[in-house]
């Protein structure tokens, strides 16, 4: 299986081509009789949902979902809870011809050969970005969860290219940091950022080329004790289901990278008492130490490469008659991904999170 | 469950406590009548072993597994193979002594916490780097199937502090470099790195101090096709079992984080025919689109801190008083973990690879 | 979670609720590029569906599946399968009433505990028999898949009340055999049955009571070899799975509770060439030794309780106010779900045995 | 995999073969903190053991299982609990003469075909029921923690070939029954079919020959609300466990088969208020409905075959060789399996159950 994952008695599976009938998700573990917003759930999506200022695809999507199961007189009934979101923008054309061409950066080449010719191409099928739809969707239900037990999550562009936004505190961020950013058009927490970033994905389109960036997600109020050593632990969970979102290219928790270059006296968290809690005057660790959080805020970030649909002329292969072959991608592209990625990532870690209390 | 991973139908445990009678392993869903040669085995788990020279720990780790099952007549059977690896050289006085103290950079808050009190906090008990014998145990029983079909894998030392080694050569890396990399004392593609790593971890030992470091890792022969999108692709798999290395922070593929600043026409990996096969250009994708292998080099590195033990003072807390503290850690630590990280992070990738093929 | 079930490659998870908007399906980790016939799974479920002469509820059920994902052109695509079906024909003004009064044999009570009084109790929510739907659904697609490797499956009443059918011939049971049963009005091998179990049916309607009964199932063409030992086999699996229709207590395999107060001589079933193959002379192990396939006619019977729903009075209690009460069941009820239980226990079947070919 | 059970948040593998060095397991998502006596055990273990006067095996069985993880000053650490039990008395020379003569009712052709000819087929190897004393051990772990829940689980030998013991009396079994049935050498309510059932084995035994039988297996102090509906019910976990045990052939819960020919108002346990608890009347569903615990005791049967091994000769196959043959198995056996079953059945019971509280 591949569209289902298990995380101990969480199982959430994601399902859909982009062109089909419609995507969906069946989220089954969730704790029974707990309230959901479907407000907030639509608002949550709406975060995904293409900008109408062209920082992203004109497509027009109506990510509206329909809940078939599990939720009953506005709460959790305590089974699968499935929702399906319809495809009603399809335009199949603008695809079908390019169909035995390997767009560059995309799957329709190695989804070709894993499925033996079978899979749906038009779209990019299960492997498009429209899958997101219902993993941020499963992803909204958890944070609702998450929020009654006081745990706050939230994600936000960290990088364009090479324009930067501030990182989060990873000692102090706080609750109405993350509620804050999560209301700006651009998810920034330097608003300056914002024209920036604007002028550097206007360049990349004017230029028929995309642009990725770095996606940094906080979630505060995780209890000290939370996850496992060895495989099961907050960042084999994240991952595995962070790598789920389409782009995603790599993770690091708490500084990550940057520790690699480090002494062990400068990367060392240490400990103090502050009130009576234990917590650390640094967190460098993202707050997680042998895969269980240690109280502070958990920080991670994750790269998000540039969209691989350009307009530009590239050149490539015809996989099915193996010979070369130049492409150039028609219909309406998103030239940078990264704004509609943050509730994507956000949403995965909900979920992965949200599994350590199923 | 936290000490066992499910990857489709191949699943692993590991089990122990450092200071315990035994670490081990199961590994279940392993083809049958695929010989194993247990010298191999020997030899991979050397890599791991402390180095003499005082490039690690001055430990004398005699690490040699018992195979209790699963194997007969030189032949896996098809059933559950378990290894156990005794503790010879348990000095749990060097530790006793802090076991209330917090060692900054571990997990001995975390896990009294997760395990309410309970867990065996002797010499960092299930949390400990001993625990990926039993894992590079798994790795190589793995590696061997895998060469079988025709991949091998390797890791080197990307970096230790600000030192570094040349890369993998993400298009042309070859079987060759990769079985000589591992014969190395260091495992480093550039062997003028030598000098300058052990210089650099000299220092830091001189310090009282410990460095962190990258580990790149390869697998050539990997057919496309492998690998599923959403939550079963290599990303996925792979990232949720290398996590369970202690002391990996992060992990990217291919170009990783370094793609979040290019444009979409300097990041796609361009297709072309090369002899009949379809090959690209440039790897940044590191071999996996949609999460399924390209048949190009599956490329990733991982980010390894800095050894949390250090001789220097730190500030902590005792977490059972709940009181401030300062903590002096005694015993024979190893001032960078990097060189035996390198296995670790292969054994990884060995278990996750293979899974597509139980 | 409790709605999904991971049988090695293959996960498979039903949701809905008996008056909710829909039940559904998701298959995951199906081979891609198989044919699915449309009609053939319809006229799969329509054996499930209520007989029009009483021998059913006379509940006019539109059990049409819309397939939303994993089906293109008519083939598998290799990835998630989602089918939803709607449930069009709700009458919740028949249930409500009694909607804190625990229906003795039925899940009111448990299902009321177990979710903390948050479950949609309304038709019997997802413990309602109309959650088969689903399973037969998934079951069909399983069905043709096995059908293309060879593999028949069958089942038939083999009992209702105290009216017997003949049992399959569990050495020399065939595919025409097999492939006539499901093609009766009542799925009976000894046709003369039919009248003698309508006759037991009309007496249980009348005197507002009802029947329970056995069903026995089969599979021809299953290669030696198939199964494991220990917790994986065919035993373990099936049962899994069958277990998860509403109101089997009991599966046996081969003579099953027979072999109990037999002789080790008479039981085991003695091995000889027949035409170069390897065969029993009887198959009292029902075709399977060790959890693995021998070879021989998988065979096996499940006892299906009488229907717990029936119109005279009972003494019960009421769980809210927490006092005895006396139940009068309204609405229209199956006096015997035997008849339809039988494609239910044969999609199970079918399930378990393509997971061990996914 | 084969060898490894996921029950939620707790997974068991056992692992070994007959003739091997050693068969043990690993049992993993246990919780932390909790007390375990090694003493009992060993007595649960013991009751495992061949009994000296003939009613069952000859062989000497020093089953003392050593732990080696997860286990640390009396208490679980809430890390996988491995223990490993030496194969001391192996005697492959009975049984090497015989290695490609399939033994009627065993294995031996089924894994040779499963395993690919690789399998080590000394004593059965992974088939043989000397695994069961992993599983015991699991199970004596298990039991402890339930009984500190208030959980009491026993099993006795309802029948032996034609012999039958009094059954559990479903709805007022108590906890003093079930921990005197422990206690008796054969474990029986009816001490009077002591003699009857030793005299059925003896007869059999000196016909050359086997007797199969029933074991019964009751909890008491199971909470209402445990359990789900589906793929993840008591039934389902329940019965995926015990099929585990080598020579079982069917399972039926509460009256089980009997409610097949039964009027729904006989089968239906109508609900009574009992000093302000609810209960049932009669208790023909085993405790169980939909899956889930009523509160009432849990109550089933499972089938236990003849023992396939036989003095008696037998006809048969050479699976290399492809001809017909005849066997004499020669070797020390044991007439009757079922006493030594009962604490099987039993371990198997207390694994699915405590899964539920993981």
């Amino acid at each position: 299986m591949s569209s289902t994952i298990n995380l101990g008695n969480l199982s959430v599976s994601v399902f859909g081509e982009s062109h089909g009938p419609a995507v969906g998700t069946v989220i089954d573990g969730l704790p029974s009789g707990r309230e959901l917003s479907l407000d907030k759930i639509y608002d949550f999506m709406s975060r995904r949902a293409p900008k109408k200022d062209g920082t992203s695809t004109f497509r027009n999507e109506k990510d509206m979902p329909e809940i078939l199961s599990g939720f009953y007189k506005g709460k959790t009934t305590g089974e699968a809870l499935c929702a399906v979101i319809r495809n009603n923008d399809r335009h199949s054309s603008d695809y079908e011809s390019i169909s035995s061409l390997a767009r560059p950066g995309h799957a329709d080449y190695t989804g070709y050969v894993r499925y033996n010719r079978s899979n749906d191409l038009r779209g990019g099928g299960h492997f498009s970005g429209r899958l997101t739809a219902p993993l941020v969707f499963a992803g909204a239900v958890c944070s609702q969860l998450l929020e009654k037990m006081g745990i706050i999550t939230a994600a936000h562009i960290y990088s364009i290219g090479n324009e930067k936004d501030t990182g989060f505190d990873p000692v102090n961020v706080g609750r109405d940091m993350l509620n804050t950013v999560k209301t700006r058009y651009l998810p920034l927490i330097d608003e300056t950022a914002d024209e920036r970033m604007r002028a550097a994905i206007d360049k990349a389109r004017e230029n028929k080329d995309s642009l990725g960036g770095i996606v940094e997600c906080a979630a505060v109020g995780v209890p000290a004790g939370i996850g496992s050593p060895t495989f099961d632990g907050l960042e084999n969970r994240i991952s595995q289901t962070v790598f789920s979102v389409p782009a995603v290219k790599g993770i690091e928790f708490g500084i990550g990278f940057e520790a690699a270059s480090l002494y062990g006296s400068q990367n060392n968290d240490e400990f103090y008492i502050d009130d009576k809690c234990i917590k650390t005057r640094t967190n460098n660790a993202g707050g997680i130490l042998g895969g269980i959080s240690n109280g502070m805020p958990l920080i991670f970030r994750t790269a998000i490469k540039p969209t691989p649909s350009i307009a530009k002329a590239q050149n490539t292969v015809d996989f099915i008659k193996n010979e070369n072959a130049v492409i150039e991608i028609k219909g309406r592209h998103d030239p940078c991904i990264v704004p509609r990625a943050v509730p994507c990532i956000e949403a995965a870690l909900n979920i992965a999170l949200m599994s350590y209390f199923c």
